[in-house]
């Protein structure tokens, strides 16, 4: 099932249900207003908005129009939880190689996570609107679930049943405000701004295949000014899935339905398949030359992040133009 | 105005206008289901509010209940976002020297501020409910505000005028749980469970010659299984108002309605005013003597959190009993 949200001028736009294809989409208005209000009743709610997808699929469905990922907001245009982990330890090493520190080896034990804010996200084709490019923008490309309710203290065996959807992101950061945030230890204010995401979430079914030990198996695409900078495999290098993530998280509190939870910034170690984020790149540049070549994002570049199951689009496109405030 | 969130099963509960005294209540459900659903319309939906509140306070009220803060759930059960400053550095300070740490001066200019997870608040009768003893649990009293939409880049002058409502809160720590967690850099999530706030939110009016400025002039009381072991001035050594503290969130994004932004625990340099934190004490005990003596709290404690107002409680109390899951 493929569910996308609606811009309607309203805070939380509404739900609507999404054929596989991405051409068409139905409001699901008589089922559930919102994304949200669908997770806060996943059993009850899915098997209703899964008969409006199968008609959609199959052609059907009086109501449907065609579907634009323009009119679309985030699936959740505001979310009550955004934990973003840091699962590609490999992207981790290469920053911390860049300068000079060593990669504490508990990082490969035990995940590295940040509480974002959820207030805000931008939808797939808004602008990404900063004030300063000397804030050193940057994109990252990464792949991120929708939870069930979820225990405190469950395992990551129950987490992986928790799972309800599945989405990409682009978690903007502000690569010059990070050091002095990391150094203060308290976490990601201002250097991560309203993170964005991709037209549609979709339920683990739809990968089929793909979506396997808790880790999506496909390369992700990430297009920086039409260039293919990009195509790291996320089910490779993933040293912690998205079950351990879930389970780090609830470890000392309950996880609540329409959680959001991030893989970071998918990152292989092979650098032929190019980068997610333009840090890393740099980060290859400083190592091999001393000094990092490409510059961070400026006005009026674009950023095209997708991921693509024999050659269709799973998740529709992050489409993005960055313009200044 | 008195704001409250009525315990009904479900996960945002339902807006109650609440009487001055905290006797009375009604449910707004005519005007606004939820607390969020106002706060989403505010300039619109909460004069209507404040119809009901005034009716309240002159004995009127065709529905009205009395009031029970066990039946209460946090005003916003749960919330799109929680922010959390340090802004009594006093308390920062203390900390640090206690483990023989200096206190970066660049704490005096610019707030601590870490981002917490907001999907599954605390009311303020609910028990605290963890794992374990071993991972330091302890008490932080503090105050917080909710906002209305504040633009990216506001200043603080701005962001005073889109403070709505303030309210107490109980943010839990996991003493045990925080070095490794700071170490990392990335800020806190599993040493920060769940967060309690108080059975009411106040409109700023309310606390009359008491809010100014941007911080409450009022002692915050914590009892600790029924000992009052602080009463710290809750304007006295507030580095950072609740203004500069917004104005800190907001450089680079958005900040949207109904976001919570705390104060940090409340303390003063006036070691007589006793404590809203056990660490602090802790600390206190480790300058003095080399070894704390205090320890952390065991399940069955009780922690009460109030502020008086002539011997009044503005916000209700916290009152909740840490017990074992």
């Amino acid at each position: 099932m493929k569910l996308a949200t609606l811009k309607d001028g309203s805070r939380d736009g509404q739900l609507m249900v999404v054929s596989r294809d991405l051409k068409s989409a139905q409001l699901a208005d008589g089922v559930a207003r919102t994304l949200q209000r669908a997770l806060d009743d996943w059993t009850f709610i899915s098997p209703q908005l899964d008969d409006i997808y199968q008609e959609l699929n199959r052609g059907g469905g009086r109501r449907r129009f065609d579907f634009d990922p323009q009119n679309c907001m985030a699936p959740l245009p505001r979310a009550f939880q955004w934990a973003d982990g840091s699962a590609y330890v490999n992207h981790v090493e290469l920053v911390r190689k860049a300068r000079g520190a060593e990669l504490p080896e508990s990082f490969w034990e035990e995940p590295l996570m940040y509480q974002g804010g959820s207030d805000d996200f931008l939808g797939p084709t808004d602008d990404i609107v900063l004030a300063h490019e000397e804030w050193g923008i940057d994109f990252e490309a990464e792949v991120a679930v929708i939870t069930d309710d979820v225990p405190m203290g469950a395992t990551a065996d129950q987490s992986l049943q928790r799972i309800r959807l599945l989405m990409l992101a682009n978690d903007v950061s502000l690569r010059n405000l990070i050091p002095d945030e990391l150094a203060k230890g308290f976490g990601f204010v201002q250097s991560k701004p309203a993170t964005s995401f991709s037209p549609v979430a979709v339920t683990p079914d739809e990968l089929g295949d793909a979506w396997k030990g808790g880790k999506v198996h496909l390369p992700l695409l990430s297009t920086w000014n039409d260039k293919l900078v990009g195509k790291p495999h996320a089910g490779v290098d993933m040293v912690f899935n998205f079950p351990q993530l879930i389970a780090h998280l609830a470890k000392s509190r309950n996880v609540r339905a329409g959680s959001i939870i991030g893989s970071g910034t998918v990152s292989n170690k092979d650098a032929k398949r190019g980068y997610s984020c333009i840090a890393e790149q740099r980060c290859l540049e400083m190592i091999a030359g001393g000094a990092p070549l490409t510059p961070f994002m400026a006005f009026g570049d674009t950023i095209r992040i997708e991921m693509l199951d024999d050659g269709k689009s799973v998740f529709g496109a992050i489409a993005q133009t960055l313009t200044q405030r």
